[in-house]
């Protein structure tokens, strides 16, 4: 118990993901609307769009006109997600506005590799060790490594631990050899396989191989598993993503702050509600938290 | 780690909760379908229905039809809810078909006591002496202690560890003063004000407490912890219950054996969405099981 942090540091990527998998169209005044009154909750750290290639995803065809529209507010960090030169090229364009950050990007299934990106792993360890010397050269500082796949894969099935650290180590040896130094190691659950007594193993080896490194989660709640997934993992002492609103009354009621209001948290759920015309899978913003109950009742 | 049970007896609610919680009219024939498809999963205990009045609950007006129309699986036990002499008259009925169990019925809150009941606590007490009184009368045993609101109340706030061990203590005294053993206290989140660390908490004071007791959650996922809350009481040894499904995956998956063929479970939540005309809030009955997949990949 003593080994939880004092403090989470919550990354939001709700415009960018939850946006992307939405069937209908956003329009581009209505993400501009649900940044802003996320980074007014707390929120420190929003990824607000996505720069592909918008003929592969068209919701994110206005990511620029997003990235121009919103008015970023003091003391919030505001990322965007892309993944080759081009995206890059973008991303630049809005530096200042933008924190930019690399990714080593690698994936714990050989089998996951090659359905999603039509390559093998040492393709795609050499497309890696490009877009990293890319990443340098730009300034742009390449400071994690992500792997996907972390906890199970639908075309391999389970994924040890040893394949994890192989994979993470293939990503060391990129960044050794561009001479960056990597803090940050961020393990992804991409098809939904992990469980709370999974992430302990997975996350107890790498922190043993490596205990100076950051930990981090992203999860999915393909299995409905996610907040035990990310409660395993704080404990851990990994901060692990997942519905953000779950994710803050967690750490809050576990003593663990994380500077949001849970309260004006639920509202923007609640809009973003309203904006997509659906109900989102959130008990929590449905329920109200449990701060509101205590003042009624007190 | 190593406090883990190595098998966890699940406790099915969903025909007798999962129905009362539907608005629309389910036949009795697909009640009767329901808790068969269950009893053939690996389940073995199943509540049946509550035995409640019909002017309340509606629902549950067919529940003597069901009772009479479902065939019995050898090995399961079956059983249903009831709160006062005239449901337990009916539940008598059904004495050989039905596993009777009497409850002390308590609530930590006293303010949702006077709301759900319009009672004080002393009140409730004194109908929970005579209630257990006309119980073993009957020959039905009386052995647990269920404490509702245990984890905190909609109308008083949050609700103290020792608030949970008086009203258990004034079960124990009901159950001395009647000459009955007490086997297992049941904590129910009825409002939905559990976390994980909470969790922890209550548990390890009630079990430094009563070591020798059992202990059981009856969770709720008004604010979508249930699954991580579920997980805190397996490592606190206390078995809880949420979306069945999710419970056989962690326990599974965690090394802790059900007995329940989950791919079979998952096709009866896919048979009572079809039932109930709705999707249920399970991602795992959409996602199908790891064990799906493994065989895929394998």
């Amino acid at each position: 118990m003593t080994d939880l942090p004092t403090h989470a540091e919550i990354h939001e990527e709700g415009p960018r993901e939850g946006f992307q998998i939405e069937p209908g169209p956003i329009s581009t005044a209505d993400k501009i609307k649900l940044i802003e009154a996320l980074a007014a909750t707390g929120l420190e750290h929003i990824q607000a769009c996505s720069l592909v290639n918008p003929r592969l995803v068209p919701g994110w065809a206005d990511a620029e006109a997003v990235l121009n529209g919103f008015r970023p507010r003091p003391g919030v960090e505001y990322t965007a997600l892309w993944f080759n030169a081009n995206g890059l090229e973008r991303a630049l364009a809005f530096r200042g506005k933008l924190t930019l950050h690399g990714a080593i990007a690698l994936t714990a299934s050989e089998a996951f590799t090659r359905k999603n990106l039509n390559r093998s792993h040492a393709e795609n360890v050499e497309a890696m060790r490009k877009q990293t010397s890319l990443h340098l050269s730009k300034g742009v500082p390449v400071d994690r490594i992500g792997v996907m796949a972390a906890f199970g894969c639908n075309y391999q099935g389970d994924i040890s631990p040893t394949q994890v650290i192989r994979t993470l180590e293939d990503g060391l040896a990129i960044a050794a050899e561009a001479g960056t130094n990597i803090t940050l190691f961020s393990l992804a659950d991409t098809m939904g396989w992990a469980t709370p007594a999974r992430i302990e193993r997975v996350l107890g080896e790498v922190r043993s191989r490596w205990p100076d490194k950051r930990l981090a989660l992203h999860l999915h709640d393909t299995r409905g598993l996610a907040v035990a997934n990310a409660h395993a993992g704080l404990r851990m002492g990994a901060a692990g993503n997942n519905c953000t609103e779950e994710l803050v009354l967690l750490c809050e009621e576990m003593g663990i702050k994380t500077g949001v209001d849970l309260d004006k948290l639920i509202e923007v759920g609640r809009m973003a509600e309203t904006i997509v015309g659906h109900q989102l899978p959130s008990e929590l913003i449905h329920a109200g938290s449990l701060d509101a109950f205590r003042r009624l009742a007190a």
